[in-house]
């Protein structure tokens, strides 16, 4: 059975604003300083699936440049763009009836687009279980990570203990309290929730059809239109109708034959800015230096320049960031809420820094 | 007699890096968004000597750069240009012989040239009174300034406490301690030095005579060579050869007869990046946005923006300024350590930046 990779990525690009934007969201920055991180997921999944197999899912704003981008590696008949964003359901859906229809059943490995990883090895060897497991049974395979410390960020998947590589899933908990992550930690029955998931397509159609009627009617008339000279404008048509809704809410928490695969093979979504310190290396102070940048009596302190000269002095626990047109300076505990910034922006009718 | 304003404008351009630079110190930045310093300074000083009687002593590299930009307050040879940077000694000796060869014995109102003065009519009434009392008697008068909070960043100056307008100063003392500066405060006899003389060009030079006969001698060969063919030649070989002492310590310490004025007119040297609230209005939080700036969840941040969006978030107490070719982040309470920046960029040769 041919296994497929398929790449979601859909993100908007908010998050590591000001270097990221619309038209360059996160998943098409070079954040390690190697390559960007979606040919970064390409290159990791080859080691499961072709490169001739995998696919990207992604909108039609970022598609050519996605193209252009990922230099060869995706043709451009893989690169599915979603005409309107509908959640991971929708979109793997989708991808799951375009690669029966088109290119018949297999095993889709799906991954988010921007992740970091970074023993590439051990990954691999969890995708081979995984991939076997899907080979051999009609089970969802979810992978998890184990956790390293107790996030507040990042759902968990409770699992019954074995000594079995592939675990039965017990339930999803949504992101933690402190105390609570604290517990699962301690536990050692838990995983992060890393939203990688090992199915056949035909499998996954199923569990739609059972367990999301609605979205799998919309599918049907997809699949339907797909190959007809008419498709584009059908999908276009559709597509914007399916329920927005999780893979994880949608299918995988009203399941019961879920299994999780945990992996320890230093997983970090990079969701961001204060994350940085996973691609980078810090200096005996904590702060890291990313192109034309001085740190002096700083802790803690993330400067990335992309031109001119950022000089930082005497501050604790701060991100700045330069780029052409625009700079941003954010506390390190406030991240996360970069996408004020872009929410400001927006409202004042900002688009050229968006 | 006539009365001559005399602006010291040698100061080097580090404490508001990177906004000021060697060739563009802070007395030419436009910091208040109204006009540059120095011209603030020019026109205050005309309200007690006129415009044809104000001189600039700066150094050569500012010369040039200054005459385009005070805009024809001041011709061309009002403006000196010490050949070596020799402290305020030898900077008001120098003017004081210029003036007395060149031009004529007068009154001599010396000042700082990037100080904020917020009354300029109380500042004109007190200067009035000093140049009355110059005109009057030969006594070397120095404006105090009336001290608002307990500051340790200025000398301060003891005077015989007396309903005179004009009062006896007891002593000079140095910047004090946060518990003595307190005292200061409370005994209401002391008053911040403000770097405002008032004195005939003939009483300071004989002064110069009896205190300082080493420069007093170096200021003779000087005043020979004034008006002569090789006058330019001559000044720049002697001038470096001058000892470097501020007018406070060679002077003025060292003298019996010394009154201050004390004044309250809303003065500050705005001495470093964290007044910059001295001459912009704080929004509810204290932050202050100059330029295209965007504060969310700041407290008493402050942006200046030179010309691209600065956003900054989640931040309290930092500074934050972008120029065209360097952006500056800096903790307010360290506002004073900005030239640690320039000293590193210097030894790292980084001269386009200085």
């Amino acid at each position: 059975m041919k296994t497929y990779g398929v790449i979601m990525a859909g993100g908007g690009g908010t998050r590591f604003w000001p270097l990221s934007r619309k038209k360059i969201p996160k998943q098409l920055l070079n954040l390690s300083g190697k390559d960007i991180m979606i040919n970064e997921t390409i290159d990791r999944l080859s080691r499961v699936a072709d490169y001739e197999n995998i696919f990207i899912v992604t909108n039609a704003a970022q598609k050519s440049e996605m193209l252009n981008l990922v230099d060869g590696r995706i043709v451009e008949n893989h690169i599915i763009a979603e005409p309107a964003a509908r959640n991971t359901a929708a979109c793997i859906g989708y991808a799951a009836i375009e690669l029966i229809k088109k290119y018949g059943d297999g095993i889709m490995v799906i991954t988010p687009s921007d992740a970091y990883i970074k023993d590439v090895n051990k990954f691999a060897d969890i995708l081979k279980i995984a991939v076997k497991e899907a080979e051999n049974t009609n089970k969802l395979i979810t992978i998890g990570i184990k956790p390293t410390f107790p996030a507040t960020g990042y759902g968990y998947i409770k699992y019954a203990k074995s000594s079995d590589a592939v675990k039965t899933v017990l339930k999803f908990v949504e992101k933690p309290d402190r105390e609570t992550a604290e517990k699962y930690l301690a536990d050692g029955g838990f995983v992060w929730n890393s939203g990688i998931f090992v199915w056949k397509a035909s499998v996954i159609l199923e569990k739609f059809k059972k367990l999301q009627p609605e979205i799998y009617s919309y599918l049907q008339r997809i699949s339907d239109a797909l190959n007809k000279p008419d498709e584009q404008r059908l999908i276009e048509e559709l597509y914007p109708l399916i329920p927005s809704i999780s893979v994880d809410y949608g299918i995988m928490e009203k399941s019961d034959d879920i299994v999780v695969v945990p992996g320890d093979f230093g997983w970090n979504d990079i969701g961001s800015w204060d994350m940085f310190n996973v691609l980078h290396a810090e200096d005996s102070c904590g702060n890291i230096r990313t192109g034309d940048a001085l740190t002096i009596d700083c802790k803690n302190t993330t400067v990335y320049s992309s031109g001119k000269l950022v000089a930082a002095l005497g501050v604790d626990n701060i991100v700045i960031v330069e780029t052409p047109d625009a700079i941003m300076v954010c506390a390190k505990d406030k991240a996360q809420d970069v996408k004020k910034i872009v929410d400001e922006l927006n409202a004042n009718g900002r688009e050229e820094l968006l």
